[in-house]
């Protein structure tokens, strides 16, 4: 698979302005957009922690993958998403690899950006996001 | 803090030979480095993913800090390094800004890095590395 990269490190929270001080304070880091993304059920903070970006996710409701999550195991590293040349393509040579994901199609992210989940049965317990332009 | 980026994203794995092969197929991951660091307690698979690094962690034993997360949390994310200037300078800041260490000095890690660990109380809930040059 051509990864280029780490596009961002996913951390769920409970209080996202909270955890936009504690980071700026923490690390330097610096919002880089801030949208609620109604299909993942989150209220996304994007920052840039020097040439990374971490994304900060608090959820909308008790019953988003985010609030359940949470309820689960408490704030923390929630997905780690690489970024390729496009999604589509990799979701093909995965599904056909008869690798389990959680998305068979590409869906629209954070930045107008396509994504796809694979299902951390198949990564050892990591949640791993694609993400390519759309 | 002069924090140039994410360095490493550390994994706990039960069985690092599986999991190299997994994020080579996966991801076209391939191996960087590899090193028995009985400091922390870990057989260690440095992996480059694209431009990225992914550190691949096997506890050497039961009691060691990632043997009791893999039996508490089983296999996944365990914690993120940021690439810094100087572990030992943003140690004595974050210090006197009473935020929560695990170590109040660097200590030597993969590659002879300088590396040391804040709280996850301090960032919420995520534990993260600092690293830098010796």
């Amino acid at each position: 698979m051509a990864v280029k990269g780490i596009h961002h490190l996913g951390v769920a929270v409970g209080d996202l302005d909270a955890a936009v001080e504690a980071y700026a304070s923490l690390f330097g880091a610096h919002v880089e957009h801030r949208e609620t993304v109604a299909d993942q059920g989150v209220d996304a903070c994007s920052l840039r922690v020097g040439e990374s970006r971490v994304e900060l996710l608090s959820p909308l409701g008790e019953d988003t993958p985010v609030g359940k999550f949470l309820a689960k195991r408490g704030p923390g590293m929630h997905h780690v998403a690489f970024e390729v040349d496009d999604v589509g393509f990799e979701l093909d040579r995965l599904s056909a690899a008869g690798v389990q994901l959680i998305d068979e199609r590409p869906r629209r992210g954070m930045f107008g950006l396509d994504v796809a989940f694979i299902h951390p049965d198949a990564t050892g317990g990591v949640l791993a996001e694609l993400v390519s332009d759309g």
